[in-house]
């Protein structure tokens, strides 16, 4: 963005604060009179298992969410797919809207081992504070009562991630009983297995195409709000791709005396192999490894800059002395693409070692991508390091004849299903009147993230399949043991999504694009 | 020995000839008469079950060893250890004796799974060959019938270590039949828990010392001839020790997205550590690991150099295109310590690999080790080594301080019970008329070993706590399938033992030993 339509845009900021301030009064309002009634429709909705495996009680989440939003005046359907939860899809049009706003989260859950929760994940359970900072049991309040921000839901899913969903109803009710009126189209689009992979994805978004291509801006709601516990948007997440590695001793595990110091050593060759991939300040040393990473703009570099630093706190956080790339931040690091061992084996260690020399190594590397990476490239770049290490490359077990040939024989087994980083420029033109409307309430406390560390497939489909920009917008406290045992949400937290779902229902409309279109 | 030693030998050498072919003469000829009694007699033997654990079974094998060598004239006892099964010892004093041999063997066995033998363990069955070369099965033979060398006994214990037993049974028989005398006091010594460990030995000893005092010469009949079916005799054997790293990142396995290319990655660190103590060659990096080996004599030398060269037989049965310590023997190898990778863990491979960063990184090391060699002293060699390369060493795991203070932790875990390598000079005095007894029948054919590539601690309390020499008598098949499933010994090599006991025990008096007195 230049200075020149920066200027322009001066008048439509102040505007913009204005109206965003009603919404949030109005969300505050609604909030202090109904906490209690959106918390106990909330433990209502946490009260139905979701796991995506479970088709009884999937229909029952998609049902009763799907009740609640058609309503509130949404036109609701339930989109199929044979052998798939439904997407729970809806949509609400506006006279004269100039952008399509759709809010996406997922409804389906992580398994449960019930054994390890304090309370059973299904039966939502208020604490007065995180368990681990010693909160106690308390009972749901009830109209009238003052609701605390510190105090905890526990249930499965309560952040990860009904929990903007609930923000949503409420967000609706608030701006009803203000009488503000939204200013984009909304849609609404509910997955049910996005913790299975969301292996439909793809097909629903080609079955339903039509219903999607007026949509300017996904909204992706979904993920943790900054470590700091401040307020947060990020513009995408990294690719992933995977591979494995077999390195090959004798045809059959030797005895350590009998052949130690003569018969060559898996264990060994592995580790030099790996060694000359990555030097001790974490740098990878495959030839043209960081070539194809596309620059971030000098406006993602400012953001960037603005990160609050907490590098101490996290090494405290982790118990690790020191990080990678020496000298950068976590988040300047994540711009980058890792590669990283997520297992080694080869014989056995502790209690079960014995006296031999294996006859194979195992290493499974794990590489993320970032814009400009190309999945198939960054393997191949991996597999000519190799090459270049004098190594033979072979994709099955080799035969004897391969054996008695070559002196050092790997085994590459490639990732098939890897993606590309799906990353949106934050200075995208339908993207910056979604990044001033938070910060028209949040202020300078935003934290805006160039990208997450982790890979998120549906960010890809959209960026790539649909064409459309997306950011993830986060609601939820990190420290709410999403995936684990005792899931919970600070109700705080759930009170900032009402604010923040307010402030977008009801942002500004599109000045950007009209500007650009004159 | 010196060259004035081996001029004064020469008579003896001619002697010797002529005493040893009368001794073969006699074992040949009770072979040709009663070789089916001898097999009847072993697949008796072979019927009793001999896991260490099996008290009762085990005291069986016990009483008929013994009572197989009392009824042969040998004063025998039965040595008793609370919670140990005995050993049966035994011995035969010869009128002006100036030498004592003690043959050393065991009667028990590795334990057996049944369900994948072809036969029965404890039912021993002949075969025509071995199974792998298409054998079929035969009736034991009867009196009178023309018995082969390629035939095979199946049972557990068929080749270790009940062969030794039948063939010195055997060997007393034809001597007697032949009227020769034995020309050195006899000890008998099998040990009842070779295959769990020995872990009465030391105890045993100590509480028997008085009965080993006056030993010369340890035999120890166990193990395999050459490769090559040839005889053999191995002067030793290495010694062992262990040592388990486990390095160290993050204190939990992280998200390999969010904290990849960012949190220290251990599958790497532990590459790198491990791939700077050993080169591609195979050659060990670490300072002073190859200073303390003892040189061998120019004698052991000559020896090694006749030893047949098997290293393409070698390479094709591994299935490998090349070995460590580019092109030195096996058995040049096996003269040099040893240090190889038992095991590798980290995280998961496969289908079990998780998108995790682990907060762990562990490898088993083996250190095998040669005359020479003190275990503590090579362990804290690699310790220095790892010191060198930047690493804090632990013992436990680290606390927070620690993880705080270094980049890169390791924990060293040492074995506690390693043990030295035990060799014995092949022109020890009480040692050449041994070699020179065997080769009076073999001929150029015996491939003298300097040492074994595997450990053994009886070997090293024999050397070390009685300070007696011993050398390793074999006996068996090398393709036998001990401590597997369908253990088998070629009939030709039980022969083979009757003429090699017959040998022993009446070998020439100790010349060498007067000659050095004058």
């Amino acid at each position: 963005m230049n200075k020149f339509v920066l200027l322009f845009l001066l008048p439509f900021f102040v505007q913009a604060q204005n109206t965003q301030n009603k919404s949030v009064q109005a969300s505050r309002n609604w909030i202090k009179q109904e906490g209690p009634a959106i918390l106990s429709a909330y433990a209502d909705l946490l009260s139905i298992p979701n796991h995506s495996s479970d088709a009884v009680n999937i229909r029952k989440n998609a049902n009763m969410i799907s009740g609640m939003f058609s309503s509130r005046g949404f036109s609701m359907q339930l989109l199929e797919l044979d052998g798939a939860p439904p997407i729970v899809y809806g949509e609400r049009k506006v006279p004269n809207a100039q952008r399509t706003l759709c809010f996406y989260a997922h409804y389906d859950g992580q398994p449960v081992d019930p054994s390890t929760w304090k309370n059973a994940p299904f039966q939502p359970v208020m604490y007065d504070n995180a368990m681990f900072k010693g909160g106690k049991q308390i009972p749901l309040p009830k109209k009238g009562e003052t609701v605390n921000d510190d105090w905890r839901l526990y249930a499965r899913s309560a952040s990860d991630d009904k929990a903007p969903i609930i923000a949503m109803m409420a967000a609706i009710d608030a701006l009803k009983a203000a009488g503000l009126q939204y200013t984009s189209n909304i849609k609404l689009f509910f997955d049910g297995e996005e913790e299975s992979g969301s292996p439909h994805m793809k097909s629903y978004l080609e079955k339903y195409h039509a219903l999607f291509d007026d949509i300017t801006v996904w909204l992706l709601c979904d993920g943790p709000v900054f470590q700091t516990g401040d307020p947060s948007l990020k513009f995408g997440g990294r690719g992933v791709t995977d591979m494995e590695l077999t390195v090959y001793g004798a045809s059959r595990p030797l005895h350590s005396g009998h052949y130690g110091n003569y018969a060559p050593d898996p264990g060994f060759m592995l580790s030099q192999l790996l060694a000359s991939m990555k030097d001790a300040q974490g740098n990878v040393l495959i030839e043209h490894y960081y070539e194809s990473v596309e620059p971030i703009s000098e406006f993602e570099k400012a953001q960037l800059k603005k990160v609050p630093n907490i590098e101490q706190l996290l090494k405290e956080d982790l118990g690790i002395n020191y990080t990678e790339g020496t000298g950068q931040t976590l988040f300047e690091r994540l711009l980058l693409p890792s590669l990283t061992v997520k297992g080694l084996s080869s014989g056995n260690v502790g209690s079960l070692a014995r006296n031999v020399i294996p006859s194979t190594a195992v290493a499974a590397l794990s590489l993320r991508l970032v814009k400009g990476n190309d999945p198939e490239k960054m393997l191949d770049l991996v597999e000519a390091h190799i090459k270049k290490q004098g190594w033979h490359i072979v994709y099955t077990d080799p035969d004897h004849e391969t054996r008695m040939k070559y002196p050092k024989i790997v085994k590459v087994d490639r990732e098939k299903y890897g993606f590309p980083a799906a990353k949106v420029s934050m200075d995208h033109p339908a993207i910056l009147p979604v990044i001033e409307s938070v910060k028209s309430f949040t202020g300078d406390k935003l934290v805006l993230l160039p990208s997450e560390g982790g890979s998120n497939g549906i960010f890809t489909l959209i960026f790539d399949n649909l064409k459309k920009p997306g950011i993830s917008v986060n609601i939820v406290n990190h420290d709410n043991n999403q995936h684990a045992e005792d899931e919970n949400v600070r109700v705080g937290n759930i009170w900032y999504g009402v604010d923040l779902m307010s402030v977008l229902l009801t942002m500004p409309p599109p000045t950007i694009e009209k500007i650009k279109k004159r």
